[in-house]
Parts: structure tokens; sequence; C-alpha cells
């Protein structure tokens, strides 16, 4: 019966596994030769997990069921975090999908796909494809961080606005070059000023490093931040930002975290700010995100790795220990 | 010299002081006979402060300043939490001056005037006109109270959304009237039964009793809540509040409370959900809440007591113990 290859989780490291192609697509679905995966710090959190890894997708059409109507054999397309939705609620119906209650989300539904893995098969529905000047190497960390920073970016009042990046990483990293090519105030909060140089490159105007004694206002010239992106991997010390932020301003918390939001409450009211949950991005924005992506040239820093249990694994412990520059990308044998 | 009777705070409880009256009027200031004042929770943090307390106030225009454009003597006029701004700044200049950095605000600013009190000087343009059909009594506890949950029904998505209410109080019997008579579907949150007949009369739809095991989900009809406010006077439990949400929903929390803000932090990141700080209402929104109590009949439910020494503490502490159905307003002797 044929195959392909999947990499999936397990106590002891990441496994090499087959899923079984189906003899027969049904509906939309569509059959892709996987090309590149992304490694995203919340494939972290399944990598015990019995399923197939992976949420960040650049593959090429290789074969499609009989109700697809926009993709043929050879398209490029990409995938993320969300693979399916009801298409029936009112979230779905107002464009919304993302936060329908039926959907599937990584690490939630369809344990036999992912991205480490040569071969997929999705619903045409939750493939996007890719623009021609997007590699598909550029392409795959844009699908699930990519998508979440864009997410985040959506609705600002007005395009001067100041838009705080905290940390510089997978997403951070992503957010300076979306922020500083939609014409915002870019200002990078960071630990150290190890990526001051870097984050200045992506196009930050100013550079904070936060553990060094600095803050917003040293320079004098009243910046204050109005959206701000936390991308850190771990929640930040609230009280010390607050003061950075501007009246109205609104806190997107990006960042994966198992213990509460802690943050103090009259500072909240008496500023009038907003915390703004937000999860990847809804389809019509992850579409926009690319084609936004190809146009600025907005590209992912990538570390390539081979799509091997070796090449994860080392991969897997380079991002634990927060040397990947800045997202690592696995390349497959085939 | 001529002078008014105000009451301030002190260690020994509220005492009769007076301030001096100007002997002229410069700029836009109005002098004020005050006609009622209304007791708002946020006057019982001040209550040992040497100031004068409150700051839901009711009165007629006595005289006016040469600036003064738009009063005159006779008129009936409303004041509330802001009575002032700087005027130049970006949150002044785009509506916002209840943001304003040099806002003047109760508690911060202006110690010698009050609410409690037979008379007031303010700036006119932080005056509001009464309607006509609006008493003094009704006005009284909107300048405050009606204002803070009026503004947190701004930008409502559409007409037809669940608004939750938690707490039946000052607050809270004002935020039910006015979601209901906006077309919202109202589901009030309350520890016990023993405010749901009263609630379903201001026009509560669904009533939940939070400490007697209920949950909204109950009688299978399906509502979640798409905007929250919380009224209580201390932060409820959150992560029992979520599961009665709806998916991007917002959460308003309203009380004053001197502890941090603790939720539970992945929930809201994957139900997309708003924490949205909001302090009292900017003036144009102050204005049409006025007009709006008025044309739809939303009224505060009253308790009066005189304002007197004697009085002004017992409304206090029936206000402390809980106890005041809904408002507590004073009424001068003057």
């Amino acid at each position: 019966m044929p195959s392909f290859t999947v990499f999936k989780g397990s106590k002891e490291g990441v496994k090499k596994s087959t899923t079984t192609k189906p003899d027969e697509l049904k509906g939309d679905q569509v059959l892709l030769r996987v090309t590149v995966s992304g490694l995203c710090g919340t494939d972290l959190h399944y990598k015990e997990q019995d399923m197939v890894l992976g949420h960040e997708g650049s593959g090429v059409v290789e074969a499609v069921g009989p109700e697809v109507k926009n993709l043929a054999k050879g398209d490029r397309v990409g995938w993320g975090y969300q693979t399916d939705a009801c298409g029936a609620c009112q979230q779905c119906l107002t464009g919304h999908e993302t936060y329908c209650a039926g959907r599937n989300l990584y690490g939630y539904h369809n344990f036999d796909q992912g991205s480490f893995a040569s071969g997929a098969v999705w619903r045409e529905a939750f493939l996007h494809k890719l623009p021609d000047n997007l590699s598909d190497e550029a392409a795959a960390p844009l699908q699930c961080g990519g998508a979440t920073v864009y997410a985040a970016l959506q609705g600002l009042e007005k395009p001067g606005v100041t838009v705080g990046v905290l940390g510089v990483g997978g997403l951070g990293h992503l957010a300076i070059q979306f922020a500083a090519k939609m014409g915002c105030r870019v200002v990078v909060l960071s630990g150290s000023s190890a990526k001051r140089e870097q984050a200045l490159q992506l196009g930050a105007h100013k550079f904070v490093a936060t553990n060094e004694g600095q803050t917003l206002g040293d320079d004098g010239e009243g910046w204050t931040i109005d959206r701000l992106l936390v991308t850190s991997s771990v929640q930040p010390k609230w009280d010390s930002l607050l003061p950075m932020m501007s009246m109205r301003s609104q806190i997107y918390p990006l960042s994966v975290s198992h213990t509460d939001l802690v943050i103090p409450y009259l500072p909240l009211i008496a500023m009038g700010i907003t915390i703004q949950g937000s999860l990847v991005a809804d389809r019509s924005v992850h579409r926009e995100m690319l084609q936004f992506a190809a146009l600025q040239g907005v590209k992912p820093i990538t570390e390539t790795f081979p799509m091997t249990e070796a090449g994860i694994s080392e991969a897997i412990g380079k991002l634990e220990d927060g040397k990947m520059i800045y997202r690592g990308v696995l390349i497959p044998a085939n």
C-alpha cells in the first residue's frame, strides 16, 4: 500500500514513521508533496505526543479530489495551524473561522498528518497558493509565525502608530519587518543589546535593552507604544512594560504560556488599555499576508536542517536553547 | 468672604467645611448650585482624604465667566469624574480626552471642589446640559455610573449581541437597562437569586446565580456572552466566567480593584478574547448617554439621604455593607 514518510513525537524523541496515502482522494482533498517545513515553538509542546509534528508547510500539489476547484497538480501551496472548520457557524459565516468551535487545529485533530513529512493530505479550502516570488523556504515560516504576527497587526488605527515588538525570535523578527513595511514606527524590546543591529537592519527605529536598565523614554523623544506584540517565549514582566505604553494602547500576548496572565489591574483601566487574545489568522488575512510578504520583501531568516530524525532533533535542541536564528526549516529528502 | 458648604473626607469621618466662592469667575468658569449628588463606590476610596468628596453632580447654573458660550444662569447641568483636560494632545484632539495625560480626574485635582457640596465652580467645557425630561435626581448617578457602563457598551458589533452584566448594583442596574434598550440580549450574573426578579424587570432576559451552581448553558439555548461588563465591587472568578463567553468576545472589567488581574492565559488566546480597560466616558459619549437615557427612560433606582454629616455617613455605611438599592443620592439643604 503506498505511503509517505512522517515524523512523529515520542517520549524518546522524534521518530520516523509512515502515513498511508489514500487510494482515492475524496471531496476537496489535495495530496501534496512537502518541500519545506518550518519549526515553530508550538511544535515543542507536542514533541512527546504520538502525532505527526509540524504545521508550517510548503509543498506542491500532486493530486486533487473530485471537488477541488482552484488548485491543480504542480501548484505551490502552504498550510498552517488550522486545516479545517465547520463552515456553518456564525464565526465561519463572518470570516472568522479561526474561532469556529468545530475548527481543526494542530495538536487537536489529524494526528496522522503534519509538515514534518514527505507528503500530506488536506482540504483545498485550507491550503494557500504561494505567490511566484515567494520561495517555498521563505513561505513555510510564514504559515504560522508570519500569519500570527500579521494578524496581530490588523486594524491599526492609522499607519504611523508606534508598534512595539517584544522579543526578537521566530515571530519577532517577522513582526519587525511587517510593521516597518506597513509604515509603522517600530520599537524593539529585547533583554540584551545582542540583537540590536539585527533589529535595526530588519526595520526597527528604536531598540530598548530591557535587562540593561533601558526604557523607551530614555531618549527624550516621547515615543510610547500604541500596540505591543509580545513574541517572547515566556510572559514578560507586565508591570515594567505598562509605563512604556500609550493611553488606549493594545497588548497582543502571542507567547504560549501555561501560567495565568497576571497584570496590574488599575493601570489597564486608567489607561484604557486593551489586552487582545489572537490566534494565528483567518484565511482571508493569511492570504493577504502572503501577498504582502511577496510584494514588500518580508522574508524569514532561516537555518536549514535535513528532515531526518537527527536533523529534527538538532533543530528542536537549538530552538529550545534559544539559539535558533531565527526560524528553523526542515528539508525532506524526497 | 462668600463661601459654600462642602463635605470632606477625614480619618474621623466626613466633615462639613467650606470652600470660598471666587470674587470673580474667570475664563469659562461656571458657578453652580448643587441640587443632587450621587454616591459612587469610588468615593469610598477617598473617604479618609482631606478633599471634598463626590463626583456625580446635578446642579443649576448661578453665574458664568466671561468666556462661557453655551450655558446661562438657570441652566440645569451635570458633571462627573473628569472636569478638565489639556485640549491639545493627540487624545484630546481625537475626542478621547478621558485619556489625556493632563486630565483632571476626581481624587487627583481640585480637592476643594466636589458634589458633596452646596455649590461648585467648574469649567463650562466639562459640564453637561441635562435633558428636560431627566430629573436632577435621575441625572446625578448617570454622571459617573451611567457614563461608565454606557461607554463600555459602545462599538458593539451588531445590536443583537449578548451582553453579560456581572453584579446588580449601582453600575449593574444601569448597565442592564442601557443594554436592554439598545436591543441587546441581556444576561445577568449574580451571586445569589436575590436580585433575579429585579434584574428581569430592568430588562434582563436571563439570570444566572453563579454561587448557586448555575451556568449560562443550563437552559440548553446555547447563549454565550459576546460582551461582559464586570460591575461587581471585587474581581470575579475569571476562570469560571470564560466558559460562558463567546469566541472573540470582550470583557470590560469595571470594578475598582487594587490587586492584579489574574486570568487564565491560553483561553484568552484560543478564544480570541479582548480584555478592555475603560474609564468613564469621553464628553461626546457622556452627552449621548444623557440623551439616550432621557429618550429611552433609563432611570437609576435611588435611595435618598440628606446631604449632612450624618446623612452622608449613613449612605456610605449602606454602600459599604452592600445594602444600597441601587444608588445613593444626597440632597443638599439649600
